[in-house]
């Protein structure tokens, strides 16, 4: 292992729970009926934890949007040409996707990510470049990518965040861009959980029903093929992964290293946590699940991870499109906690 | 029937379906999988449906928050005092309650309205002033108000709304504050939709086990004593309502007349819906049900209403709060609709 990687995996601690006895103390002075802003409060509680202090704003937000090309398109498994993974990072970078309009809405930035796109780009003043290769290599033939290449996503996501961090970093949404890239993510769900390939994969930009039977086939080909070993989740990244996937892994356990909440999106953002979650259990109590994926996977994932997510809207966009929504809570949670007034500041009465 | 109120109820005109058509064409232009941003695109349809067109912003937005105080509360249905609705609406005025926080969140005014709060209040520059009178009789023993104090409670609610429009209005929350008034909810409820007493019946701001069951039995007398026709919306809410949601009935006909989109927020705006789409049931479709609240008779009034609630956080605050957020969605949805890149601009690929 990367000696940055071990020490980022070192520095991930418990959280703070003087922090968050402080906050649920606040939340019950404040001028409401005690719980009655539900899970708003319990998200106000668990980021004074993340953040170590009660006294808390949500100001300097991002979402790191990271693309990435996936050499199991080869199989015929998505619905969209693999050409879209580029095309989209130039609609990233001219504004004018999904996750521009969010992320504009809520007031965060938006870091997109080369990763590994076939093609690679000229240089542009707003992608920032950590291409690993020219596109994974197709799994259902062999491994994705090597051991040290997984290293190396993982590797490139703690520097994105880190980078983040010194520019100022509240919190921070995870999203993703890459044509084939929920046959991955089925593939790691399948690979971590153990649960049924059909189970876990789902139509992603849209296939029909031959296709999706196509997609399990060539996913249950993948695993059969290269074996990964759910207890080496390096193994199971490199295998039947993807560059973004363990780019986000690196972005998560380097927000929980600096104690920074992770918002995740969507099914892809998914299988990241899995991997990241699993080289570093305490890592995951700096997860908030934004909202539940309509992949039919993503409920797998969330409830093996013990996360429920805030949203249930039927996206399936992935780029961080929930995680922006997401964020808007956690905003919203964290602004009562603190701006509401006590019962005792505004002369109201308590209950009988 | 009030002149005014017989005006709004004949101007409440059907969706806009060419602006939906023209809306559902532009959703599958755009650069993302069709239908991947699920119920966001419905929201935004609707939206252009209730508007009558497709371009669009929800730049002025606004929650009204209107407070009054029950007669019933003398059966001791409440786990506060009386006296909290008055403090609240002073704690509304300074800006420290949960709706001031999360109207500040998403950019929206809050409406402060006296429906008849038992004490009065002494003239004030942001408190409106729609007095009834000094709160409900107790209708455990009686009718709550008068025939023509019901109707005067909507006309109230639609000037209410009219000063707004007036004012630029592009989507209404609706609020409430009143010790009392979920059980003035669950009666609307229970005569409604014929469903039990017991089944519509929650904890309100926090009962005890012994005094939901008390609860339910004066709400079963109330509705005994005064035998609330359940085909005239009028009688409903005379006997067995609240000035509170009858204004806020108002505010719904009127803003559904105006073709402004009508937020609910939970419970309590949920048995004002119930009273506004009998009286109107083509105003209906100018409701978007914010969020499903934690009281448990609310998810049998959106049933009965015909709503999917857009979130479900457990929330049970109200005030407008769950509103706030419904807001938000609201708006990020029109901004995704008008604002993202269709693939022919950006030189994205389509399906193949």
């Amino acid at each position: 292992m990367d000696d940055h990687v071990s020490r980022i995996l070192k520095a991930i601690k418990p959280l703070d729970e003087a922090a968050m006895q402080a906050a649920r103390s606040r939340q019950d002075s404040l001028t409401k009926p005690q719980g009655s802003l539900g899970r708003l409060e319990e998200l106000a509680i668990r980021i004074a934890g993340i953040k170590g202090e009660m006294s808390l704003a949500l100001e300097h937000k991002a979402i790191v949007t990271m693309a990435a090309d996936h050499g199991v398109v080869a199989e015929g498994v998505s619905a969209y040409p693999q050409e879209v993974t580029r095309q989209m990072v130039y609609n990233f970078l001219q504004g004018g996707a999904g996750i521009n309009v969010l992320a504009g809405h809520i007031g965060a930035r938006v870091i997109v990510v080369d990763m590994g796109v076939v093609s690679g780009f000229e240089p542009h003043a707003e992608l920032v470049c950590k291409m690993i290769d020219f596109g994974t290599r197709n799994m259902a033939r062999g491994p994705a990518m090597t051991r040290q290449q997984a290293i190396d996503t993982i590797r490139a996501g703690i520097e994105i965040v880190e980078a983040e961090v010194a520019r100022g970093l509240d919190v921070i949404g995870t999203g993703d861009m890459g044509i084939g890239n929920t046959t991955a993510s089925a593939a790691i769900c399948a690979a971590i959980t153990g649960e049924p390939v059909e189970k876990v994969t789902g139509r992603g930009t849209g296939v029909n029903d031959e296709q999706l039977a196509h997609k399990v086939g060539v996913i249950q080909q993948a695993l059969a093929a290269n074996q990964p070993d759910p207890r080496d989740l390096l193994d199971v990244l490199a295998k039947v992964g993807g560059f973004e996937i363990g780019g986000l892994a690196g972005v998560m356990l380097g927000a929980a290293a600096h104690r920074v909440p992770v918002m995740l999106d969507g099914f892809i953002s998914g299988a990241a946590a899995l991997i990241a979650a699993g080289l570093s259990p305490v890592a995951k109590d700096y997860f908030i699940a934004a909202h539940h994926s309509a992949e039919p996977g993503h409920g797998i994932m969330l409830e093996y991870l013990g996360l429920t997510p805030l949203l249930d809207l039927k996206m399936r966009l992935g780029e961080g499109t929930g995680a922006a929504l997401g964020i808007f809570l956690a905003e919203a949670a964290v602004k009562l906690l603190t701006h509401m007034a006590t019962f005792d500041e505004a002369g109201v009465s308590k209950q009988d």
